[in-house]
C-alpha cells in the first residue's frame, strides 16, 4: 500500500466547524456580560514561566533531537508513510524527522478542535487559543475508602459513580475517566464499558483512553446510536480518544501509535498524552525534560499529520517528575507545577490546541497536603494558558487512586482557581473613580453601593464547600473540616442524582448490542439488571 | 514650626548600604550555584495579571482620585508639610495632592531596602526589584488547639513560640507578629514586648506592628543593648516597623500616620499595610478596589518623602476582600489571589519595594479548603514579584488564628511553591541534547545518568511534611495525614528548640530596663522567673 493510500481518503478534520453563536457568547463574557464570575474557557497566558529566549532554544534542541537521535519502534506502515515525506531511519534502526518537515508540519497543523457537549446546558469544549477548560482523567486502580483510611480495588460502577458526580459539579468541564474497572473480568470489553459510561453518565464533553484500535468503529457506533443514527458522532463528537503512543526516551508504543493512526484516518482528535518522567524517563534537568517531551510530541504530531494533513491532535506534553530518593513518580512538587505551566506555554508558542496533567498529588487523602499540591499545579497550568487541564479532579496518590470526596473538594478549588485565571477587568465603570469619590465624600462604605449590588454575582465567585463562617460559628457547628462536608455531599448526590440520559428503551437496544457491564441497578435505586 | 525643619535632619535612609558579596552571592545562586533547590530572593515577575495598558489606567485613575477627592483627616503637622510641596485641602478639609506632586514623589523614591539578619546562617531580605520573600505576620487574637478543634486567645508565650518555630522553618524568611499577647495585662507595654520576642526567639529579619510612635525610640534601644551598643541597630536594621496609616475609604489613621512621620524622620523603613476591603471599604469592582489601594499607598508614600526624601517604604496595597453575601472579610478566595498579585505587579511597575499579604485562609483548621486557598494565594502572589508576601504562614479562619501545625505545614507548601517561583534555568548544559541521545541509544533510562547525579539537590526540592509513600506504605504507617504529621512535627520543635539568641547576663541587663514580660520559664526547660 502506498503512503498516499495510509492517510486514506482524508476525511474533514471533525470538530472544526464554528458556530457563530460561540463566538458572540465568548465576545459577551469577555466583556463581563456572565452572570457567573467563572465559565468554561476562560484565558490563561498570563503566567510566562519561559522567556521567549527559552522557548526558542527548546524548539532548537527539540528539532535536533528529532533529527539526530529520532524515535525508534515505529510501525512499518508509519516508517513508508514518514519516508515518503522525507524521514530517514538512521543506522539505528530509528526514523529522524528533518528540521524543515517538522517545521512544515507545525504550520499546518490544526490549531483547534471542538469537543461537544450533548446538552446545551453545558459548554462545547472550544480546545484552542489561550481557553482554559478543567477536566477529570487518571485511570487509577483504586478508590480511596474515607472511612477505613485506606484503598480498595476500583469497579465499574465506581467509574460511573465519577461520572455522575462530575455531571453535577459546575467548575470540572469534561469528564475523562479517572478510574479502571478492575472487576471486568473480560479486558477486551473494557474500552466499550467506558465508552458506555460516558454516555449513560454524563452530557457534559468527555474524553477515553482506548486500549486498542480496533474498539474505536465499536465505541462510535455505540455513540451514534445514543445519538440517535449512524453518523451523528462525527457531525458532533462529544468524546475525545486518547492513548499514549511514546515510550519514553523516544520510542514508539506499537498498540498506541496503532490507534493515533486509526484515529487520524477517521478524522478524530487524538486526544494523546506523552508522559516522560524527569529524573528517570527524561533527563533530570527540567529544561533537558522538556525539549525530550517537546520532541516526542513533535513526533507524534508528525504521524497525525502525515496520515491527515490538518487532522487535530492533543499537544499534549506531560512532563512528569521523579522524587529521586527513590525513582518513584511525584504529581504534586513546585517542579511539577513549573514544568507542566512551561509545557501549556511551549503549545501556545506553536499555538497547537494543549493538555496537559496538573492538580495531582502524593498524599493519599484530601488533606492540606493535597489541598496546596492541587492548588498550585492547577492554577498554574490553567494560568499558563492549558487548554485542557487533565486529572484536575480526584486524583490522590501520585495518581494510584481516586477519590469521591477529593472530586467534591476539587470542584471548590478549581472554581478558585477559574476565578485567578479570570483576573481583572479594567473598564472605565470598573475602575470606579466616580464611585470612590461619591463614597468617600458620603457613605463612607460600599455595601449598599449601586456598583456593589450590580456586580455582586459577576464578580465574586461563592464556593459551596469551602467555609468562610466565624470560628465560633464554626465550632457551634461541630468543628467539621472540608473533607467532612466533602463526605456529605458526595453522598447526598451519589443517593440523589441519577441521570436519565438514556432512554430506557435506547438502553436496551445498546445493552443487546453492546457487553455492557453496568448493573442496570448501579443506575437507578430499585432497578434490576 | 516650618516644614523643612520637620523633615528634621534628613538622617540617611536606613538600609540602603550595600555590599559586594550580596552581588556575588546573588550571581552564583542565578547562576544556579546554589546546593539547595530554593533560597530566600527568587526572582517573581513571570505571572502579570494586568497588561500594560491596564497598569497605566489604573495609575491615572488612582492619580485623579488623589487630585480630586484626596486624603481626609490628615494632622495638621502633615497638612503644613503638604502645603509646603504644592498639596491643598480642598473644600471637604481633604487633603489633595498635584498629579505632578506625585509623579515626583514616585520619580525620587527609595527602590529598595534591607532588613538584616542578625546570624549569617539567614538571609537578609534585600526588598526590592524582583526578588521574593516570604514572612510571617497577622496579629490574631486567638491560637487554633488542634486536639480542642477550637480556639484559644493567644499569649506572649504563644507568639514566642511561634518565633522560635520561624526560626527553625527554612522556607519562612522573615518573622512577623503572629499573635497578640492578650494576657499583657499593660497595654502599654505590648510594642516592647513584642520586641523583645523578636530578639529572644530568632535571628531572622524580623518585623512589628508598632502601636504608638512614642515606643519607637525605646524598641531601638533594646535592640541596640542586645547588639551590643548604641546605634547599632541603625547601622544594620534587622527590623522593621509597621503600621496602618489609612483608614479605608480615604482617610488617615491619627496614630499610624504619626507613627508614619516618626520612622521617617528617624530614616527607618516605613512598613505600613494598607488593606482597604473590596465591597465595603473599597469599591467591589477589583479595578476600582485597586484604584484606591493605590491611591491610599500613594498618599503614605507621599507623606514619608515628604519628611524625609528618599527613605524607604514598603509600597504596601493589600487590598482584601468581602463576601458580599455577609459583608465579611475573605482572605482565601480567587478573587483575592488575583487582586493581590495585581498588587504586586502594581508594585513592579513603580518598582517600588512592596508587600503584600497573601497565603491567608478562610477555613478554621489546617485542611484541604486550607492548604488549596494558601498554596494558590502564596505562589500568586510570589510569581508576581512580591518582594514580601506576608501572613504567608501559620494563619487561619481569615486571620482570626494562628496555628502551629500551619507554620509547620505552611513551611512545606512555601518550599514548593519557591521551587515554581524559580522557574527552569535554559542552558545549554540543562536543556540535555547530548544526555538525550546517549541515554535514548543506550540505557535507555536516566536514574544514573552523571547529570542526574549532579542536579539531584541543586534541582529537585524534598519536602519534610508532604508524604510520597505508595498507598501501601502509608496505611501501614498508620494512614496519617499531614495535619498529624505537622502537630508532632511543632511538638518536637516546641520540645527542643530554645534559641539561646540572647546571653543571660544580657538578658538580664534588657529585664532591668525595659517591662519584659514574657517569663523565662518558657524559654527555658526549668528556668525560674
Amino acid at each position: 500500500m502506498r503512503a498516499d493510500q495510509l492517510a486514506g481518503d482524508r476525511p474533514q478534520p471533525a470538530g472544526r466547524r464554528r458556530e457563530g453563536g460561540r463566538a458572540a457568547r465568548r465576545a459577551m463574557r469577555a466583556a463581563g456580560g456572565s452572570d457567573r464570575a467563572v465559565w468554561p474557557g476562560l484565558p490563561g497566558g498570563t503566567f510566562k514561566p519561559l522567556s521567549d529566549g527559552d522557548l526558542h532554544r527548546i524548539h532548537g534542541a527539540a528539532l535536533s533531537v528529532l533529527e539526530t537521535t529520532g524515535i525508534a519502534d515505529s510501525t512499518p506502515e508509519v516508517e513508508e508513510l514518514a519516508r515518503v515525506k522525507g524521514c530517514s531511519v538512521n543506522q539505528h534502526g530509528r526514523l529522524t524527522f528533518p528540521k524543515a518537515l517538522v517545521e512544515d508540519i507545525l504550520a499546518g497543523a490544526a490549531r483547534e478542535y471542538v469537543v461537544y457537549s450533548r446538552d446545551p446546558a453545558h459548554a462545547d469544549l472550544e480546545v484552542g487559543g489561550n481557553r482554559v477548560y478543567y477536566a477529570t482523567s487518571g485511570e487509577a486502580v483504586t478508590i480511596f475508602d474515607v472511612e477505613a483510611r485506606g484503598y480498595r480495588p476500583s469497579t465499574l460502577v465506581d467509574l460511573y459513580d465519577c461520572c455522575r458526580l462530575v455531571d453535577r459539579l459546575e467548575n470540572i468541564h469534561q469528564f475523562g475517566q479517572t478510574v479502571v474497572p478492575t472487576d471486568l473480568e473480560d479486558v477486551g470489553t473494557h474500552d466499550l464499558n467506558v465508552a458506555y459510561v460516558a454516555v449513560a453518565g454524563t452530557q457534559k464533553p468527555c474524553e477515553m483512553a482506548i486500549n486498542s484500535a480496533v474498539n474505536i468503529r465499536p465505541a462510535i457506533a455505540l455513540f451514534d446510536m445514543a445519538l440517535g443514527g449512524e453518523g451523528r458522532f462525527r457531525e458532533r463528537p462529544f468524546l475525545s480518544f486518547g492513548g499514549c503512543p511514546i515510550v519514553s526516551p523516544l520510542r514508539f508504543a506499537h498498540d498506541s501509535l496503532e490507534v493515533l493512526v486509526e484515529t487520524s484516518r477517521l478524522g478524530l482528535v487524538s486526544d494523546i498524552a506523552v508522559a516522560p518522567q524527569a529524573g528517570a524517563t527524561a533527563p533530570a534537568y527540567l529544561a533537558g525534560a522538556l525539549v525530550q517531551v517537546v520532541a516526542e510530541g513533535l513526533a507524534c504530531l508528525a504521524v497525525v499529520n502525515m496520515v491527515n494533513p490538518g487532522c487535530p491532535m492533543s499537544f499534549a506534553n506531560w512532563p512528569f517528575v521523579s522524587d529521586l530518593r527513590t525513582g518513584a513518580f511525584t504529581g504534586g512538587s513546585g517542579e511539577e507545577a513549573v514544568l507542566m505551566a512551561a509545557a501549556a506555554q511551549i503549545g501556545r508558542f506553536y499555538d497547537l490546541p494543549t493538555s496537559v496533567a496538573a492538580s495531582m498529588t502524593d498524599s493519599k487523602m484530601p488533606d492540606a497536603q493535597a489541598g496546596y499540591e492541587k492548588g498550585i499545579t492547577a492554577v498554574l497550568a490553567g494560568l499558563a494558558g492549558a487548554n485542557r487541564v487533565v486529572e484536575s479532579a480526584g486524583m490522590l496518590g501520585s495518581l494510584m487512586g481516586c477519590s469521591f470526596e477529593a472530586l467534591v473538594i476539587d470542584n471548590d478549588m478549581l472554581g478558585m482557581a477559574q476565578r485567578a485565571i479570570r483576573g481583572i477587568e479594567v473598564t472605565d465603570e470598573t475602575l470606579s473613580v466616580e464611585a470612590i469619590g461619591s463614597v468617600a465624600l458620603g457613605a463612607g462604605h460600599y455595601l449598599g453601593h449601586a456598583d456593589t449590588l450590580r456586580c455582586m454575582e459577576s464578580e465574586f465567585l461563592y464556593p459551596e464547600l469551602a467555609d468562610r463562617t466565624s470560628p465560633d460559628t464554626w465550632v457551634q457547628a461541630g468543628s467539621q473540616d472540608i473533607l467532612e462536608r466533602a463526605r456529605t455531599k458526595a453522598r447526598e448526590i451519589l443517593a440523589s442524582h441519577y441521570p436519565d440520559h438514556l432512554d430506557p428503551k435506547l438502553d436496551a437496544r445498546i445493552r443487546d448490542r453492546f457487553p455492557v457491564a453496568l448493573p442496570r441497578s448501579a443506575m437507578k435505586p430499585g432497578a434490576t439488571g
